[in-house]
């Protein structure tokens, strides 16, 4: 039998848009209040207060009516300003796209960029921050995606903190999955949102802000206001005493309010360790199999999405095809310079548990061997089964 | 008893967002697919597709990802260029709010603007044509929600043909509850969205763009790309064989599909019918109840809203408060210039239901009473029967 | 305009089933488990400690898998033998009913039966016993719902506790709408179900049973064992350790969830004095009307429906079909005897709220008046809302 | 990491209740409609429509409100009289267990019994036939679900058929996964539900009863009347213009209704192919790893459900337990004689796919080496990948 593509697939195992929990879908599907009802406005105050438990805050996140990567256009175009020096940190498609985000608000802009399955090395922020003090902002992408990589922000944060400028981070695909938080990093600015290790819904982001980035914004004059990339209109809407900008994407609010209680309530750490062990067990899969990881090193592989080399001669979409038409399965691609060069699995919410490891490595493992290759599925499945019976 | 305004209402009558319906809701809640799965693009497609045929449109309709606030704000950044001159029409406080996001792209920003509760007149919008050969946009609010009043956009859009220029139509809260479409009233971006009439969620914009006016944009080398608030990187996002610019809001897409599914099989003269009926009740019943419409003249009461002036001695607040905690009824307040002036039940989607226009006209009634008011509201339920039953 | 009998109705405001609240709905649609997974089975025990918060019972409650037709017949079939002498008191079609179940169990039947708009007095319930010493099981139904009126359940289970006899009440259709419980009326089995007043889906049973009516059905050999009939099999089905002798409907218990959990948290009391204010607005307005209520007092008038008797020379069925076709309002009919001679406007869970008494009144008059009637409408809804209001 | 009872499962392959597909989670959050509703009335028939469809019957099947052991007791109750000589064939615990409802109803009870790994042969049938000329009923299980094994029934029918026998066959966990419907095993009553392979929620039973099989029942003055088990009281219902005999459960009805749109959009036979694939990669990974099949010959054994033999000195409820905390799938046990000796893995609407029977595999491999097993767990699934590239 074969799948066909009009039909859903049977796992979706993505970096995202996963799908989302089903007490995620269901919160999607309360009814949808009036933004100025009162019972509405002080739901919008609770959900906002569960953000902030989440993202370990100390004072109350922003969330924005649009996916993340709203935050992060909104985020280069409120704070950075002309007479701004960024530093931008390039590992992957991700990092190198905010560099022109940043380039359109200030015309100094420098880069340490890296090849796309290599992290960025602490070192090599010293030496840039040493050698150009007047660097104001700097631009972080935790985990780029497209690579399956992370870069070790914390390390990265710190240097930034002591330099005194500020840190926009892009951690739309690690938070929730492991243990990456705003304050922790000392990010000004950090960027995530419901849809990735959440299991929740695409169309919101979530904003940590720091008190100096709220200053910095406010002063700036040129930052968006009366739009949709506004950051600073959204100051206060969190209160059930105070408007919102406009119209917030009401289902979304109740879908992500589902998604925070679950998080909350099954415990960060819990799930950041399914995270975790989902991919250690693909990657030991991976190996065994004779197949590659695409992240230089292990350490740097990301616990919510694995990248995997294409193996020589085998068309990366037909890859992909042949895992969707034969298994039902549906990884990523690649993306901008990584695009054919590796495909990804997704270990992210509901998709995060060892089992689905299991599935992914059969049917990638059968996909590379419908296209002709030779890989032994059942290896893998032993080595990935070692390491999740070791953490039993 | 008393209803806290903790706990949801009974029944919410306002001007937007309203609640979905039924089954709107439940498409909120159907799997989150991946965007790049190919289920998910062949049903992109299958959803603009539809959206094509309820707007009329001989084209594809672009979805945008964001409350329709993106979709106006972006038309002015896409379309107007310092070389414009733009005609605001401002019957109301959304049609003048739209002369400053004109005012961010060209100096040359002319406006027509009458008292808040009377509407744009052709004679005028030809004599400012006329006057003013150079008008090359003309910005116009069909339905000026906080005012509750329709402008004459069909005749509006033929003048503005006529002189040649570009016409930018805000039909929010009027598309689907009555009959005004893109290219009937010769809009060259026609802005509309699912939460109004068409009884789904907030959070997308449904945007009309005319072959010239996607011209006119992709010539425009300041309109916004790589961007949010971009309309030319979606040109050919409804294809199921083209990427996405970003993730769409998936959550969204699935209830939108629902909202024209809905919209579609009832037939969309059925559905303006039920929305006309059930503002004529209330303005009859409003009127026997010795109370005001807002609207100069009921010609131009919208089918969608109806704005009642608020009696003399009574505090809007404290009435929209007395009808939701006396009753369960949650009505609009105004905005910005009509705040405090009127209150407003809406007439949208679910609710465009003549036994709604009873609920309404009793809660408000009620609550008028309960500050100090004389209003005689069975008399107000009789003359809204009348209406109801002349319709049977 | 006209409502097609095929659309959805607008409002349904019938006595039961009647929609169930939105939570209640979701509920329905979370994961169905496999019954003997142990996250299932603690789940159930949950809900079943839930059901017994509700009912104030001092041991567990059964739910059976039917909708409260089964619990009646499985009470009869359980609790009566041919030992047994039974007095049926039968104030309305369904009290007549239960004495055709207990004939099936033994021969000696008793019944006082009174007309169909009046209820059974404590003396004669008194005066039958005392006659009667023989008497061993009494059966009676709190809420003929068929017309729309209460026994004096406390006072008559009073009687039969000092006579010593097994009381049977069917609730179905109050409890949860006003201040009753198995143990405050001394019944041995109380019968009720989730789809009435606590707003949930048809398909479950739920019992309260005391530990003596325990005692008697497991030592009647007849009850029905191995059977969906069973009650007996039942006893421990609770508990996460014991098995179920059948598989529940575990989507219905998911929603019973959901239901418990909204009535408890919004609290018994409050819950009451809602549907009591609804029914007693619905009263005074009908009564203002000039129409009549079946219930020959209104002391005995169900605060959960309210029967209208069908104005002289108007037919019934013709009456509801215009409500419903012009409105958009559904009632339910009468049943038996009582069908055609009233019409029951239903306030149950959902609807149990005095905006929806104005909804009845306004489509039963303008139904009565497009079959020829002159109900003067308008001083109904005045009627009405001097009733809400007093309790504002 | 280890998961708790408490919390749900990852994957649950049981044989029933299985999760339903999404699309009929929301079907059973549908509003809830009144049952004397005509806009339910005529939905409830065309329910009945596509159950009839979906059996390939030529006349109306029946819905009962409850689970199929609903149907299977009122099908004894209903069809076997004093006078009725029933053979009834046992080759697992549920047709084994229908010989005790036969015995209710008439002492005249026959019986073919197999060990429980094993199937009736037609030729034991015809034996029996020929030596009892008397017997009138003949009871067959199609699917004895706790053997995960099949009966001939097409086979059988045509014996019984000839023979002028009434024949009851209970395919409820085959009805939906393989090729059998009630006419074409020549079946006079035929019992099934929504649960298993249609994947839709426990509580309703579907019957397909034959014309001779109705008449036999109405001329049966013990059939079961005004009773929750009456079959004859539903014999209209399906119909639009007649009353339902007692409120329908219809939330379930709902549900239903979405489960029988899946199945028929996507094609039965497509449907029969992935619980045939499903299971025979099961069964070839099982034999790979050195596992037992319950089933004396793969012949026997069911595509929905694959038995698996307890490896000698394991205990088959630890088993289950480590299958659930290690990898979060859960597995159903036997029942009754074959509890403790086998585990049943479900292959059943939204698990009938190839990739679930992988994770089954593994999970199962998994348990039993960590009670100390020593099961190749990579063979097994190289072996199964092999049977699902085959069909590729």
């Amino acid at each position: 039998m074969r799948y066909s593509n009009d039909a859903p697939a049977v796992i979706t195992l993505t970096s995202g848009p996963v799908n989302a929990y089903p007490e995620v879908l269901l919160g999607l599907a309360r009814p949808v209040l009036y933004d100025y009802d009162p019972a509405f406005q002080s739901f919008y105050e609770r959900v906002v207060d569960k953000a902030q438990t989440a993202m370990r805050l100390t004072n109350k996140p922003v969330i924005q009516q649009g996916e993340p990567v709203l935050g992060l256009e909104a985020a280069a175009a409120s704070l950075i300003t002309p007479a701004d020096t960024v530093l931008n940190l390039a590992s992957g498609v991700y990092g190198k796209g905010f560099g022109y985000w940043a380039l359109r608000y200030t015309s100094n802009v420098l880069e340490i960029e890296v090849p796309y399955n290599e992290a960025i090395t602490p070192e090599a922020v010293a030496e840039m921050l040493k050698a150009h003090p007047e660097i104001s902002v700097v631009c972080a992408c935790h985990h780029d995606t497209p690579s399956g990589t992370i870069n070790p922000i914390a390390e990265i944060g710190a240097l930034v903190a002591a330099h005194g400028a500020y840190l926009i981070v892009d951690a739309v695909s690690s938070f929730g999955g492991m243990d990456v938080h705003p304050e922790a990093c000392h990010a000004d600015i950090f960027v995530t949102g419901p849809n990735k290790c959440l299991g929740g819904a695409p169309g919101l982001t979530l904003l940590g802000v720091s008190e100096r980035a709220w200053e910095k914004m406010k002063a700036n004059q040129a930052a968006p206001r009366a739009s949709m990339l506004s950051i600073v209109d959204w100051e206060n809407a969190w209160s059930r005493d105070k408007p919102f900008p406009f119209t917030p994407s009401v289902a979304e609010i109740n879908g992500l309010d589902a998604a925070l209680d679950l998080y909350l309530s099954e415990g960060p750490e819990a799930v950041w360790a399914r995270h975790d062990l989902t991919a250690r067990a693909a990657r030991a899969g991976l190996k065994a199999m004779g197949l590659s990881l695409w992240a230089a090193s292990e350490e740097i592989a990301s616990p919510t999405t694995t990248a995997v080399r294409t193996p020589e001669g085998i068309d990366e979409g037909a890859l992909r095809q042949a895992a969707r038409e034969r298994y039902g399965v549906v990884f990523s691609a690649g993306r901008g310079e990584t695009a054919g060069k590796l495909t990804r699995i997704g270990h992210m919410g509901p998709t995060a548990q060892p089992i689905y490891a299991i599935a992914a490595l059969t049917a990638y493992a059968g996909a590379v061997n419908a296209l002709g290759g030779a890989v032994k599925t059942g290896e893998g499945i032993d080595a990935a089964m070692a390491v999740i019976d070791a953490a039993a």
